[in-house]
């Protein structure tokens, strides 16, 4: 058999221990279908001593993670610490710069420094991976990489936060509000303690960032991603969605415009229910890609977890024990072939738009949002709701805009702003088309 | 820029014609993908003078397909004949010998020999590649191969065969009768003029023997297929299913069991509601994949058509360009290392049974046939129907079993066989658990 292919693995939290224990159970299976033994040489992380269940004492130790990459012994250094820069980043670079492949699951830092790093690795003629850091254990990297390579893909999109999708799905079915389920997702370990990055649409923005440029052949730009998240979403939306043959999910879509511009967003969204995207509940990610010959292609799993996300480090580990040096760009093509396009005016996009407005309930407000709607152009499909009023005395009134320009209904909005019959900013979410 | 790699198309059917129009279309982003030149260089087909809306004029013509693999300009065959044995197999094997890879969307062709194929591919050290004979456009074959190459497989099962979802689903749709819908498939052409091989599950047979083999690490045994098909299916059954909360869908399932043996089987299942596979309607393939540390994935997309399997074929070239000689063995492990499981004994497979029986509308032949499920020791959930007299006075009679062993059911059915009270052998469908 071929000689060993030896990894360092930098980071020993619940999916770096969940990594020994996949090549502890799965070892021989791997070694069979990589045709080479793979071993772990050494590993480092922040706490020596700390118990994590997986036994390490075949491994060097090593105190400072970023010095695994000049360890003479290494031949792919595996990043699991996560952060978009510090130790994780210098780690990545020392690796690379001492020709040695990276695999990572840091979807911050690949969204973040992504192109430097694979400008690096393609230098080095070593290879950057990072199947784990979009969409947990589905090989959807690969999938568009390489089982759509001979496509244009025209559109992505995904539900690509799980603990997001947990829960708008669990409000869903028991009609629970954002708050109650955030909790409970808390406890069930679905969401961290400090959610942010997860429902403000941050996680899935990065993810989207990476996808993006792996379709459409551009450069990462993450600044030019606009996020939403679905901490204003109320059991009342859901509910009229619902009414309406449509369930909220939060996606995140990205296209390239026939301009050549990149349209890249995260935002929840109405999805009709014949979509399989709607059909998606619990801790899942999907990802669509559609494709000039392949068709609509759907990738679906589970979106994070120690488990899922070590199967996909570790994919990306006997990919490199089977292709040797020979892996292409991380990008697909390489980073200097890679187009920097502007971000894409969302103002010219149509869609028809559910908006939701929290109202004080006495008379002539909605004859104020109506006109502020006729002002900017924007017809009225159906207003879906005028509630009964909350406590506070406010209500919310509901309504789905027919297909319209985006910049249409932002004027609408303008007019509104500042206006004593809102008690807060409207919801607005567009219809998946 | 590197050589370029230069190809030699047997077959210029839709497939072919279709691949040679990929490569007019898609030709400058596949080559910036590859990080090479693709380049066709002879073709062979049966007949030279049809027009197929593709320029062949650049491409040496050979009249015997079979010597293409003869040619010292040509690095890759792809072979797009069909048929399993002929021609196709003649030309794989011409191909294999002379050391060139071979690439193929020929399902029946690996079903049957894809042992000796990939035998000979080893042996010379080159790549024998079908991601397009197994769901069309959708890359499961590299999802399996590559993307879950850390798991250990435990099951799997989808929607392999196209004409049967459209079928089904649009049975479900319109309450029409399968010979209506099979000849309005027939006109849009989602059907053969022959459908034999796809309604009678053979098809989705060929697709899960080779799947299980690369799941399960085990020899190719297509003759241990069960297969079943869709011609029994009645509008009647889709409604009583659907008055249950499932959809009937025709899967092709395979596990690897606990005593080392194989289950292959095709069959029209009860899918229920919320399982992603009962929401897939249409010409859809979609494959579930239950691993070890992935979790459930799922692949779905287009299962045939030109366009979606010449992206698959050119996937499988991309991929030749991209890593030159090392691509690993065609089944994941080496021939020599995949296991020759012995058939499972699918008698001791539990589930629960949906059972329609056709009968004379006459006392006595409910308590008959549930006569025959209290001896064979099968117990009935529920008696979801007993009809009114069709024309010629039969009754439809559909029943759903607790869980138990398929033998129990096999022996319910056998003691009823020749029971004047049938009009036609009973319609076994489990509920997939």
């Amino acid at each position: 058999m071929a000689e060993p292919l030896r990894i360092a693995l930098a980071g020993l939290g619940t999916v770096g221990a969940g990594l020994v224990r996949l090549f502890e159970t799965n070892g021989a299976l791997i070694e069979r279908r990589a045709g080479r033994p793979l071993r772990i040489v050494a590993v480092s992380a922040r706490d020596r001593s700390k118990d994590r269940g997986v036994d390490l004492s075949p491994f060097a130790w090593e105190d400072d993670m970023t010095a695994l990459a000049a360890r003479a012994d290494v031949d792919v250094v595996v990043e699991l610490v996560g952060g978009a820069d510090g130790p994780a980043l210098t780690t990545a670079r020392n690796a690379l710069r001492a020709g040695k492949a990276l695999v990572t699951a840091n979807k911050a830092m690949i969204a973040h420094h992504g192109m430097e790093l694979a400008e690096l690795a393609e230098a080095k003629g070593t290879a950057l991976k990072f199947e784990a850091a979009v969409a947990g254990g589905i090989p959807v990297i690969k999938g568009l990489r390489e089982g759509a390579a001979a496509n244009r893909i025209e559109r992505i999109y995904g539900i690509l936060n799980g603990t997001c999708n947990y829960i708008l799905s669990t409000m869903e079915q028991t009609g629970r509000d954002f708050g109650e389920v955030l909790a409970e997702a808390q406890g069930l370990g679905y969401a961290e303690a400090d959610p942010t990055f997860d429902v403000e649409g941050v996680d899935a923005a990065h993810k989207l960032a990476i996808l993006a440029a792996i379709a459409f052949g551009t450069r990462i730009d993450f600044s030019a991603v606009g996020i939403g998240g679905i901490g204003r979403v109320r059991a009342a939306d859901i509910t009229q969605a619902e009414a309406l043959g449509y369930r909220i999910r939060l996606l995140g879509i990205a296209d390239r415009e026939e301009e050549g511009r990149l349209f890249q967003r995260v935002q929840p969204c109405l999805v009709p229910h014949g979509h399989p995207l709607a059909a998606v509940d619990g801790p899942t990610n999907a990802v669509v890609a559609e494709c000039d010959y392949a068709g609509r292609l759907l990738f679906q799993g589970a979106g994070a977890g120690d488990g899922p996300t070590a199967s996909a480090v570790a994919a990306d580990i006997i990919d490199l024990a089977r292709h040797g040096g020979e892996v292409g760009a991380p990008f697909s093509v390489p980073v200097a072939a890679l187009e920097a396009l502007g971000a894409a005016d969302a103002g010219h996009r149509t869609a028809r738009t559910y908006l939701r407005f929290t109202v004080a309930d006495r008379p002539g407000v909605l004859a104020e949002i109506a006109a502020a709607m006729r002002d900017a152009g924007v017809s009225i499909e159906s207003l879906i709701q005028k509630g009964r009023p909350e406590e506070g005395g406010e209500v919310l009134v509901a309504m789905v805009t027919h297909e319209c320009p985006e910049a249409r209904v932002t004027e609408a909005l303008r007019l509104l702003e500042g206006s004593p019959s809102l008690a807060e900013p409207p919801l607005v979410m567009p219809l998946l088309g």
